[in-house]
């Protein structure tokens, strides 16, 4: 009985005494140095480039251009392969770039015995451009006359739309409509470890990469893509990972470390970002704008909802248009009996690719609709929390973009939580007195909700597995694909093993490393789809080992399966004997007896074919400062319906993750471009304004039990959500607090004051 | 179909190449290195350690002693666990000492930041001993005063007689008796990589350690004892391993590292033994002392063999009296109508601690036997092959020691094949003119046989695993517990699967590297063991993943399994359409389906309780230089009942290394003694006459194949085979050459110089 407490991370003592070991630690002698010449302008396309100089200084080993590398494109999400071709992500990568696409763009690399060796070396090459002018935005990539990034007819890299319902007559019929545009900014992951990846060959002439990926499986697929090797000569091995948030679900490094030591004779290489590399050359969250109109009744009811989304993926598509895709999928079951347009459109740019993020794409949407709920809450006249109570969804409800019920659904509690939690009554009726608009300090509550999924099914294929050995100390190892990369899945996980076994927590032990050669399937961490998707494999194993143990215990008591259980570790045999047996007295038999008996395993792999939705909502208690332009959150807090709680503390310490980096995402973090270069100003940690730890309120997490039937558990996802709705229910409560809508992010001092000026609440500095 | 093909090994390429990763390449940055502190004496209690001076070294991160070390002894003896405690090795070892009982033996150990550091480090510990005198043989182990080396009654460590027919009435009964003492030396593994571990403490407080052994498993498991850790809290990597031969069926350095970096909070600490410290301190090959006597009929008839075997295991047991024993049990069956008598005892002394070494024990034994078989043959007047086709078995015969019939049996068209290959007759009756005795240079003929076992049943429990994966390409990854160490049993796996399966031997990859956290069991490499016994599981595998492959493709191709066959990776049907699959589209549709499929694998362990024999001989030819005292082989070949041949050009590999191995043991290596203060010589390279390549002749090698009916592919051992009768067929070539008998190895030109002058044929030098 393991499920539902906060059993203590099983890497916990690592992590805090700083003894994990992560992929620099686990460098191999002798191997050398690779380093990336990226380019110094926007947009442009190499007319020479001059390595000889690089080539021979001492310590060099190689220097590889565009002219050296395979010519089969590929395309570096991280997503399940796909059977049906337009299921595939865009293929639009090589190794190495001749036509520069960004500031950043990889066009040389260098292979040196010594990091330092490999920098002065870079300094050595020459490279010259026909520089062109940077397409920074939709207006400048989709001008007729713009030239097109990518072997395509435009810079769209794709659109879509849905409908559900006839959003143009519903808006028409209405009582009142209310429109917005929304836009969001480039963010980026800012993980604790920058990516690195090391490879060499084996003694099998396969190629060995160790990365720090959230995609080991598919890690190893597209880099045999991208040399055109079988995937099988290919093994990755993950070891701990210090966070990715999506950054990591991208194939950015293991291609070409693997090009590098193939062409090498097999000798290991390694390359290592640096912060600054990893800031621009990585992947960013996209840039979105969306505009945005819903139709309300005064009884608050939505009636219609349209949305028009332009995607700004940067130079390369990486997870390209599934992003807004993705994003919009999520809509629905939240508000479902809406009538509802979704429209969106990706494009090319010269900016930096965009790719997975935290959300994907949902805290974009998510600004955008809630909103412009509270616009249209606040049009009507109606309190925020109750016009949402009167149109989320409720368990039964039919999610119209898949048409299924949806199977568990606790967002109504969450929000009535939330709204007991912050006070919401009483500090409406209080801050409606004290906000005299003369006074400099005005305070206001948000609110903002979301729904999201289980993994991406059935975008893509949903396969997991899990094989369980039984040890001679009675101890269960486990073996998952499911990646470990700071989150806590593995000790989830475990808590899952002990449950279906009926062994005790501290019995399990999760190998935490993956390795393609011997883990089971699995594509990896993203899309907060391991603890729903792992379930089924887990608890299915578990039941199979814990039969065969019974049924090994028969043969050793010789007594009928049927009366045997299996409790705390201990076989117990419901025989007038009451024999028992332990898990050691019965492994050491089934290892060691020389007659009976095996080493007792269960191995499983399954797909599943269901897709949950999770729920909750933020809410927000904000101070504002109108001269100063600054916000201060007074009190903040997450109410999550992620189905039934596998572990509180670590479901809790992913809401306090997930509002910190919503929070800072909200109020400061921007990649700053020169809007004429396209030069990327602060790739760096100290002038991009990520939130630290003097910048973090105080955070409220509650959650709102339901048991989801589709997931072994009852569990849902709890990764990703807690960042979605952060942003929006800020923007709300200063909204509340100032009646000024800010509906750009960051909503940083800066756009503070441009917005507060605009609405004459300060006088514009001269 | 890839069984009996001389299919190229898996690691060829690397091993030419150079690019084999072993321990030493894989070590983590910032490992400390531990250096033991060795007794100078062989013999003596330790009265002050002072370790003070090399604590204070900058760079020494510590030193421990006796002291300081956990007090559970343990075995270092690499067999799997006896659930019976009579079946266990003696467990006799602490980590460190502070009773010196060798030359060698360990008594501190430094841990410091590099070599250089550690080396001055021991130099500043300051040891004071009380010094006695040493016990060598087997005279001084067991007088009467002697000091006990152990807590035990005597300096005995084990002894037991197994005895069928009336041996004492037979030999009464026999027309002639012969009799003689047989010796054998020291002698070291040498192989080509020395002991090498590291350790350190994972994520989950786990200890996991990296070691060149054969014996993965066990290693985990000895280590667990010795710190009195859970079993599954151990994980034991084995990479590439150069070399072993038994040494490294020994667990030597791996509970050290491992208590080191526990010690030190989990930090890496490794031990990278040079050549002098592994042919000291690791194992040697126990010497041998056997009276023998046999009787005979004057028609050739064996009728009685009595054996009476002394093995000096030297300071500590390691496997102890399991060398004279299962010697002892691989002699009936190759004279199996005989009445026998085995005796055998083994003693500790104060040399370097034996342990097992291809053939376990079994070398020394076929030289006494195949000695005294040549006196009988010569004492009778019948030509030595004729003697022993009268007297080997056939198929059918009853082993006495296990009353189980003989599965299958070539020896004695072992013995034609090999006397036609080396033109006996004609030689002999060339010899015999040729052999003036006023000639310096004199030839002679030698044969020996030998049978040998398959594994260690029924003295230990024979268990193996297997599991396979489908990969996405159609490629199969095979996991084995079964270790390679450079003897190609991976190449020979990857046969056996792809027989089975079905698909080419290409298409097959056996993960080489073991690690006991996802790694079938399987006790390792020894005993010849691992192609008999493995076969049951591969071959029940690859019938499994088969069986699965083809449900699956029943499925795709929507018709019954009946008619589908898998023949070199493709799945046919045998309907109208006669539609196939390759097993890439079955693998790419199984795995990415959204709705059906899953990764398709199997996973099965087994026991195995038979234990075939393997047969064989070694045929020589030889020219002895009497003035010079040197011998040399014309030529030698060796021919094996090996069972079906897996893989000739392999197995011929392994007859090559066998005949090097036995003729540099029979010809001139010996680790030397001073018999006075039991300091040992020799220990390096320079010093021990370890045979070369200009010192090697042309080596012959050919077959009997037999089908072992117990094996899954018919197959028997020859690993540890083609070394047995190297030795006695020299010995006899060189008797039948020279009238001489040495009885005694090596036969060096030191002991022929002896030998001779005893037989005055030559004069002693003044």
């Amino acid at each position: 009985m393991s499920i539902g407490y906060s059993e203590q991370r099983l890497d916990a003592t690592a992590k805090v005494t700083g003894r994990s070991r992560f992929t620099s630690d686990l460098i191999m002698p002798g191997t050398r140095v690779a380093r990336y010449l990226r380019s110094k302008i926007a947009h442009g396309r190499i007319t020479n480039i001059d390595t000889s100089g690089a080539k021979a200084l001492p310590g060099v080993e190689a220097v590889f251009t565009f002219e050296d590398i395979p010519k089969t494109p590929f395309a570096t999400a991280g997503h399940a392969y796909s059977l049906d071709p337009k299921g595939r992500d865009v293929e639009d990568r090589l190794l190495l770039t001749d036509y520069v696409r960004y500031h950043g763009d990889e066009i040389a690399i260098v292979v040196a015995t010594d990091h330092l060796i490999a920098e002065q070396a870079l300094g050595l090459i020459k490279v010259k451009y026909d520089e062109y002018p940077p397409l920074l935005n939709h207006q400048q990539a989709m001008a007729e006359q713009a030239p097109i990034l990518h072997q395509q007819t435009s810079n769209k890299v794709a659109e879509h739309q849905y409908q559900f319902g006839n959003p143009d007559e519903a808006m028409h019929h209405a009582d009142t409509t209310v429109s917005g545009c929304f836009q969001t900014q480039m963010v980026q992951h800012c993980h604790l470890e920058n990516q690195i990846a090391m490879a060499y060959m084996d003694d099998t002439d396969h190629i060995v990469i160790t990365s720090s990926t959230q995609i080991p499986h598919i890690c190893r697929r597209i880099i045999a893509q991208a040399l055109s090797w079988e995937i099988s000569r290919i093994r990755v091995v993950k070891p701990t990972v210090g966070g990715g948030f999506g950054n990591k679900q991208d194939v950015v490094l293991e291609p070409m470390v693997a090009f590098l030591t193939w062409k090498l004779g097999g000798i290991p290489v390694m390359i290592d970002l640096d912060r600054e590399e990893s800031m621009l050359s990585t992947r960013i969250r996209h840039p979105f704008n969306v505009d945005i109109k819903c139709g309300v009744n005064r009884d608050g009811t939505l009636k219609a909802l349209t949305l028009d989304v332009v995607s700004n993926t940067g130079a390369y598509a990486s997870h390209g248009h599934s992003i807004a895709k993705a994003a919009g999928s999520k809509l629905p079951p939240l508000y479902p009996k809406a009538a509802v347009r979704y429209k969106a459109m990706t494009h090319y740019s010269n900016l930096p690719a965009a790719g997975a993020m935290r959300g994907y794409g949902s805290p974009q949407i998510v600004f955008a609709v809630e909103s412009i709920m509270e616009e249209a809450a606040r049009n009507i006249g109606m309190d925020s929390v109750e016009f949402r109570l009167r149109n989320v969804a409720q368990q039964g409800d039919m999610n119209p973009l898949t048409d299924k019920h949806i199977t568990s659904c606790g967002i109504r509690e969450c929000l009535i939580k939330g709204r007991e939690r912050i006070g919401w009554d009483k500090k409406k009726e209080d801050y409606r007195h004290s906000n005299n608009p003369s006074y400099n300090k005005r305070r206001g509550l948000g609110v903002a909700c979301f729904s999201y999924g289980n993994g991406t099914y059935p975008a893509g294929v949903e396969i997991a597995g899990a094989r369980m050995v039984l040890n001679q100390d009675g101890r269960i190892t486990v073996q998952v694909g499911a990646t470990e990369i700071g989150q806590g899945s593995d000790t989830a996980i475990a808590q899952m093993a002990a449950e279906h076994l009926g062994v005790p927590f501290s019995a399990v032990h999760v190998v935490s490393a993956q390795d393609t050669d011997v883990t089971p399937f699995d594509p990896g961490s993203f899309a907060s789809r391991q603890t729903y998707v792992i379930s089924k494999p887990v608890s299915e194993a578990a039941r199979e080992l814990r039969e065969k143990i019974l049924g090994y215990a028969a043969e050793m008591l010789n007594c009928p399966v049927s009366e045997l259980t299996l409790r705390d570790g201990i076989v117990v045999a419901e025989t007038p004997e009451s024999q028992t047996l332990t898990l050691k007295e019965l492994a050491m038999d089934a290892y060691y007896h020389k007659q009976r008996g095996h080493q007792l395993t269960a191995d499983v792999s399954c797909k599943t074919t269901t897709n949950a939705s999770s729920f909750g909502c933020t809410f927000v208690d904000v101070e504002v400062d109108i001269e100063l332009c600054q916000t201060s959150i007074l009190n903040i807090i997450n109410v999550h319906d992620a189905g039934r709680i596998i572990n509180p503390i670590l479901a809790e310490g992913q809401v306090h993750g997930g509002i910190a980096m919503g929070l800072s995402g909200a109020m400061g973090e921007e990649l700053l471009v020169n809007p004429d270069t396209g030069i990327i100003y602060n790739n760096n940690l100290l002038d991009y304004k990520i939130a630290t730890m003097p910048d973090m309120p105080d955070i409220g997490s509650d959650f709102v039990e339901t048991t989801e039937p589709t997931s072994a558990y009852g569990a849902k996802s709890i990764g990703e959500p807690p960042l979605l709705s952060v942003a929006p229910a800020i923007r709300n409560a200063i909204l509340d607090a100032t009646d000024v809508a800010i509906n750009r992010l960051p909503m940083s001092p800066k756009a503070l004051f441009n917005a507060f000026s605009e609405a004459h609440l300060i006088q514009e500095a001269n």
